[in-house]
Formats: structure tokens, C-alpha cells, sequence
């Protein structure tokens, strides 16, 4: 589908809801909310619904958002590549979606309808260019929630996905009123008091080996449950080992169960951390991957140093 | 000047020396390098001269770098709003700046000819603004050394001096062969191992106050000594503080000598950092200011402390 067809499914459909993504971020809450008051402002009834509840650091998204009552008649998904990713909440929604607005490669295209943009560095700047295009007008929050959305998904205009129309949408996006160095803050910059302790504990029992090449932080169920803290203030920190310079490989081990580990492994462009995990039955991005590895903890970290140390060899002699 | 009045500047003379400011960063830099290559470009002879070894960080910007040999005529200074900022091997230009090209408002006129744009996140960005209007051509590297001054001012397009322009520029420049993520990976998330065991450290011994609304991290002589680090990696840290969810004021206190500390605030926009240091003869900017207090530790605490007191309970009434 494409912007003009796009805009006329908006114009001849009603009663919409709008899916957002299991955990969701910046991307997929941005391009909702922003989708969501556009269609409002057109005269048609939407909400926006959510596997759960909103993580406190968006609620500038939808501090003001309230549901309207209506019996939903369209399905939309932004920025869902997958079904599988409704949660369990919205896995009712299968198979009903009438219209999905995407950037994932990997979409699976199980939507009646879609519109993808591979390139494009986030959902929300989908919709930007299609607002643009098709002469949607932007306000204050509207452009808000797309900014919020192109930030989050480039990691502030730092990851490789960024490409020059992200900036130029930020460009016009900023020219509206929103304070996007507080929006920014708060996305990157801020952690809980014990999110900062964690990371500090982790930071400090850091391993290093083959001339500090790779890094390693473990994370067992003695180390998680001591903590007081709650488990989930222990996701996301995998980005940690492979910031320490020099590190080419950092390898994040956190306990699943008794004798099962899963690894997360960060790499620069030395080496293929997709193949590395490939080697233990698991996979995923070229920079980023993991996989699950079953023995104590000896064993895992033996095995797995093992093949850090044939990797490294291989990146020596590729140079 | 205006650009036309730079373009024949750079013209009509020759035997450039260009200088950065003392502990540069990739603003000061990246603005070097590009202008020296394009001055090179034009059949001028230009050099890069600095007021210290330049930082591995940056090796990126002049790793193909070579020095020319002849007696320099016309010396240009970038991004140096004043002749404090020289440092002691660079002292001996004070007063003999021909051309200042900067971005600062609080720059002091001190040389012949000025180009300044107050608003302008960066000096690179005055830079590329420059080259763009008068048609000097680009090139990977020189985009290479602008994106890099523009992303080092702005945090990554962050920070609240990141003006539409900024985008614009990074839009275009990243046509260009760059490896963006890769210099944003090195100027935003690298740190040296004993960088990371600092900020571990620091974080784990973090104190909290008013219910979590002050935060104070506190840097004795005998800790930095007895952590077998280089002074230097202490630097910088006084961000630390702030990054924690729901503090309105982060205080770091550094030991200088036996009784005396220095201070640096950092806060959100419910306090002025600046009047705050004010009160102990300090200043800054609004959110980030710094002083120096004479006492014993605990006199310095419970004096920043009492008035913390009095700023949150200021807040509150303004609330």
C-alpha cells in the first residue's frame, strides 16, 4: 500500500483501534499516539491498545490520552513485524488485522493490509513522511510522539539504522514545541536507584580475558535474588561488557535455571557474533546475539571462552 | 565576517596555523582537521597545532594527518571563545589571533577578524554552513571531521543546543562514506576499564537525601589515590548524580587538598544550579554550575546540604 492508498483506508474506515507491541518502547507508542490523534482530529473514533500497562518513562505519550467507547470495527499495528508479538493480551487480534504500519524487514505480512518501509529507521518515521506526503497536519503532541519514536529506534540519531531522512524529520519535528532534550533524558540518560546499583555491581565483577579482548559479567540466581531487586531492573544490560575499549567480544551469562544459562553476545565488527551463537544452537544480528547453554556455570563459561579464543585466532588472521 | 568575507580571508592569505582549545574535544578538532584539509585543498600550506597530545579517541581525525613545514603568517583560532582557553604551549598566540571561527556567545572578541553564530549548536556546524554557501567542496574526511564536532556539541543531538540546522547538517554529511555509529559507539559508550570500575564505584557508594531528590557523590583524595587510577579518568563524572530517576539536584564533591572541595551541580529544571553554587561563591549555567568550599568534609556536606534544604523547599513553594 502507499501513502495516497493509505490515506484513503484511513479516510473510509472508522472504529479503529491501534495494537502496539509487548514491551513496548518509544517507537511503537509514539507512532500509536501520533496515529491515534490523527485520525481523531479527522472525525473518526480510535484507541489505543496495549498488552500492558505503559512503562512510567513514556507517560508523556499518554498523559492526556483517554478511551473512547465504541465497538472496534478497523485493526491497525505499528511497528509489529510479528504476530507473535501482540502478548498475550492482544493474541485475539490474530489474523484480524486490517492495516499494519512497519519498518522491520522481517515483517511477516500478516496483515491485510501494509505498509513497510524497510529503510526507514522506525515506525514513526513512516508515518511522518506519510503525514507529510498527504498533507496530515502535525500539532505539538503529534510531533512529539513521532520524535520520541525516531529517537528511540536510532538511539538518538547514534545507531547505524539512522539514515539522513531520520535527521531531516527531526529537523522539522523540532521546529514544533517540544522539549526534546528533557524526552531525551529521560529515554537515555535516567535509571532507577537500583538499576544504578546493579549496573555498578555487574561493572565491578566484570571478567576479562585474551588481553581484555573479551569481557564477560555473570549473572546467576544468587547473585539476582541477593540483589533485592526486582528482575526486571537485570534485562538490557548486555550492552555493558562490549563498552569497556578494546573489548571485541562482550558476553553477558545470566542463569536460567539450575544448569541452564543463556548468553547475549555483543561484538564490534572484528567479529560475527550471529555465528558465534550459531555454534551453541542459538543466532540472531551479526553485532548482537544469543543463545541457551545447558551445564554448570565452569562448564558453560570453559565452552564458551573455548570458542572465544578460535574466534579471536580467526579475526587475527582475517586482518 | 560573513561568509563571502571569509571565503576571500582564507584567499588572500596563506602559511595557516590553525589552533584548538586546551583538553580538546571533537568539536574543536573536527573543526580543525576539516578546515586545514580544505585550506590544504585550495593550495594554501596549514597546520594543526594543539596545546597537548591529542586524545587516542579522536585518532580517527588525524591518523592521516602530517605537518608541514613553513613560517606561519595568518593564525586561526576554532571554536575558542577566549584566549584563557589557549593553554600554556598555545599562550604565545594570545593577541596575534588574524580569524576566529566560533559558536560561543560568550566569546570575547579577542581576535582580528570573528565569525560567531551564537545559536549554531557547534563550530563545525558554522564550518559546514560555510563550506556549503561559498562552494567549497566536501569530502569523506572532511564530512567525517564536521559530523564529529557536530554530534560531540550537541550529545548526540541530545542536548537542548541541537537546533533544526544541526539535523540538516548531519543529513547531508552522512551522505558521505562516514561510519557514524562507529564514532558515536567511541565518543558516547567506550570507556577504559578503569573508567568503568571508577563509575561503579562511585555509583555503589552514591548518597541519597530528601527522599531521593539529592543525590551526592563524594571523591576524596584517599579514593582516587588508593584506586591505583590516573587522576585524569576521575574527571567528568559530576553527570552521574542526576542520571538517577527522580533527583532534582546531583551534587559531586571532589577533594583539591586537605580542606578544600570542589563542587559540581548538576539539575533538573526545578533548581537554578547556578544561583545554588552562587551562595557559596561559585556560578555556571542554570543546570550545571560548579564552587569551591573550604572545611572539613562533613562542614562542606552539611553546609551543601542545609542549603539543598532550602532550594527543594523553594521548588515546592514555586511548584
Amino acid at each position: 500500500m502507499d501513502f495516497k492508498e493509505l490515506k484513503q483506508f484511513l479516510c473510509e474506515h472508522d472504529n479503529y483501534i491501534i495494537l502496539t507491541h509487548k514491551s513496548p518502547d518509544g517507537d511503537t507508542l509514539g507512532s500509536a499516539f501520533a496515529l491515534c490523534s490523527a485520525l481523531r482530529d479527522m472525525g473518526k473514533r480510535c484507541d489505543v491498545i496495549n498488552n500492558e500497562n505503559l512503562p512510567v518513562r513514556y507517560n508523556f505519550l499518554y498523559d492526556g490520552y483517554y478511551l473512547q467507547e465504541f465497538t472496534a470495527e478497523t485493526v491497525v499495528a505499528v511497528d509489529i513485524a510479528d504476530e507473535k508479538l501482540f502478548g498475550s493480551r492482544l493474541a485475539k487480534y490474530a489474523g484480524k488485522v486490517d492495516l499494519c504500519i512497519d519498518h522491520h524487514i522481517s515483517n511477516t505480512g500478516y496483515a491485510k493490509n501494509t505498509v513497510l518501509d524497510p529503510q526507514a529507521s522506525a515506525a514513526a518515521l513512516v508515518l511522518f513522511e506519510f503525514f507529510k506526503d498527504q498533507g496530515i497536519p502535525l500539532n505539538d503532541f503529534r510531533a512529539m510522539c513521532l520524535y520520541t519514536g525516531i529517537a528511540t529506534d536510532t538511539g538518538c540519531f547514534k545507531f547505524d539504522n539512522t539514515i539522513p531522512r531520520a535527521h531531516l524529520a527531526a529537523a522539522e519535528l523540532m521546529k514544533y514545541n517540544i522539549d526534546f532534550s528533557k524526552i531525551n533524558r529521560r529515554m537515555f540518560d535516567i535509571k532507577s536507584k537500583e538499576r544504578l546499583k546493579i549496573e555498578a555491581m555487574m561493572s565491578e565483577q566484570m571478567e576479562y580475558y585474551f588481553d581484555d579482548r573479551c569481557s564477560v559479567m555473570t549473572l546467576t540466581s544468587e547473585i539476582m535474588s541477593h540483589s533485592g531487586v526486582e528482575p526486571a531492573e537485570f534485562d538490557g544490560l548486555a550492552s555493558i561488557p562490549l563498552s569497556v575499549e578494546g573489548v571485541d567480544i562482550g558476553i553477558t551469562i545470566k542463569q536460567r535455571h539450575e544448569n541452564v544459562f543463556k548468553l547475549s553476545v555483543r561484538t564490534t565488527d572484528a567479529i560475527d557474533a550471529s555465528a558465534f551463537c550459531k555454534k551453541f544452537g542459538g543466532g540472531g544480528h551479526i553485532r548482537a546475539a544469543g543463545c541457551e547453554i545447558e551445564g554448570s556455570l565452569d562448564e558453560v563459561k570453559r565452552a564458551v571462552l573455548e570458542q572465544v579464543q578460535n574466534v579471536l585466532k580467526q579475526a587475527d588472521e582475517n586482518r
